[in-house]
């Protein structure tokens, strides 16, 4: 590539994140807009009932009836296509966990109808469906969890294997009949956490088309907090040659303005009575600061500067900022056999 | 109108019911094709709450992936058009009891977009937002009921009076900025029942630009089961004087093939541990028999003839065999201020 090519500014990219889940507030959403969002995977759902899901749900439904300026529910690429004109950030809904259907496979077309597009097969701990990053065993996908991803497949509910234990993740990848996603996790041969995927997953992933979401949460992050730029770019550098650049999205993991006693409910839920640190400890039990390049959405359109400074091409850090998640959704969110965009 | 005109036969005549609640069965649905059914509103839930109507959803999901030759879920107007061009019926969801968004308005918008399209303010007894027409006062719509009703104008979910009571119906058509319907009852005029409706109540309705389903339960006509047809369509035509043939069309109330049981779970829910006969009695407490020109749906299309008899022309007889529900449902259906048919 040229230099001209590596430095040009590109206004107006596609700029998609594959996951966050911060403490909603007017001031976020017009950070959204600051920064140039076109859309943005929320999480809103970890250890809740169908229930609450619901009730969350109503929350999003009031932000957007508030705020039409800035944020608008999202179903399908097209969707995204609007806001973009439209000048406001698409928001799509997810799951971190299968909590949300409890024990009823209906559920999932229920969700999908009010808006859901990825969901969890597990959390951290062994689910209904499939097992998590933290359990001492595997024993991959349930009964109820093939069930669930043939039903998932019909209906246009991504498959997220984020937290996923790698057993799982891989007859979960092998089950579906349509491309998975891991929204958020970052390449374990360049920081060796559990939450992160060994080669193993990360070829399997690519091979079946599936997209990988680089997390910048700090636990996630080699050097955690101090991670630079150039290294998380040089990841996702690496992470190209293995599995190639249209299988990279970022999905920044960003849990802007909660307080600790969220990343608690996040790691505890209401499977435990003791205190569990997740991926912290006890001399770290809260939120980790974010990275002093990645703090808010305005920060986002930052990280295509390291990607061309790494060696990736406009066209690349094109794909990698939003236009591959983008391709993804089109072909991910519609019933199984239905048209590309539907 | 000529004699010719009277008697000439419509080939695939548009035809929608507004409202059935059967026991459904496959054999139900196939007697929908053979009776030429294009869309029906079904009852999907009488005293259920929120979780409980979603699992009757999930039921009716069920039906649809099953039966795909049969019936279709409708959302809209166009969806009833396309199931027509496809030889499905399509089915619209609705509920007799605000009891499905239980004191939660934020329930209105989750409801709307899980399919449903109608929902009463109060079935006989008094609920949250209005009075039913069994109390013995009605003090009219409640507050919760002005903010429901102002929520459900504007996602397009239709306010149906059919069980409430007189000050209450009055109120709901003031208050209400889109016609409402009653989908299914009878003037008072031609069978003086408590849930049947005044002419003061048809008069407002009809000014307002509602729709009145006429009902073939037994208890709503005139000589009860002994109901001739020539007696039904006469009803309908000093109707249609009174009001305009533009605002009628048929609400069977077909209960077909269920037990008694559900006549009793109609009228006594969980609200009380007593025997409540309704419109029944003592010595008659179950499903009364159908008149004999009118046991399925299979009999539908033979309402039209007795239109015609009684001097409603080829025009006007579509309209109230579906013309004029269809017309409904386009300005009813779709997020209000949003295109006729949206």
């Amino acid at each position: 590539m040229t230099d001209q090519d590596k430095t040009a500014f590109r206004p107006g990219r596609l700029q998609i994140d594959g996951l966050q889940y911060a403490a909603w507030s007017e001031t976020i959403f017009r950070q959204m807009r600051e920064g140039g969002m076109d859309a943005v995977h929320v999480t809103i759902a970890y250890h809740e009932t169908f229930r609450e899901t619901v009730a969350n749900i109503e929350q999003w439904n009031l932000w957007f009836e508030r705020h039409p300026d800035l944020i608008v529910h999202a179903r399908t690429g097209d969707d995204i296509r609007q806001a973009r004109k439209d000048g406001r950030t698409a928001i799509l809904f997810g799951f971190q966990n299968p909590s949300p259907i409890e024990d009823d496979i209906g559920l999932v077309q229920i969700m999908h109808a009010l808006g859901a597009r990825f969901m969890q097969l597990s959390y951290n701990n062994q689910s209904l469906l499939a097992t998590g990053c933290y359990e001492a065993e595997d024993p991959g996908i349930t009964r109820m969890g093939r069930a669930v991803i043939a039903e998932m497949n019909r209906v246009g509910l991504v498959i997220d294997m984020s937290h996923s234990a790698e057993r799982s993740t891989l007859e979960a990848i092998e089950l579906s009949s349509r491309p998975i996603a891991i929204t958020h996790a970052n390449p374990a041969f360049w920081h060796p956490a559990l939450r992160n995927k060994s080669d193993t997953v990360l070829k399997a992933l690519g091979q079946s088309g599936g997209m990988l979401g680089f997390s910048l949460y700090p636990h996630h992050l080699k050097d955690g907090s101090a991670c630079t730029l150039a290294s998380f770019c040089e990841a996702m550098a690496r992470t190209a040659e293995m599995i190639g650049v249209d299988r990279l999205g970022i999905g920044s993991d960003l849990c802007q303005d909660q307080p600790d006693s969220i990343v608690e409910w996040m790691r505890t839920g209401r499977w435990t009575k003791q205190v569990d640190y997740g991926e912290g400890s006890a001399d770290n039990p809260g939120f980790p600061p974010q990275p002093d390049w990645f703090r808010d959405n305005r920060n986002f359109a930052g990280i295509a500067e390291g990607l061309l400074a790494t060696g990736f091409s406009q066209a690349e850090t094109d794909q990698i900022m939003g236009g591959n998640w983008l391709r993804f959704f089109d072909q991910s969110f519609g019933e199984e056999g239905a048209g590309s965009r539907s």
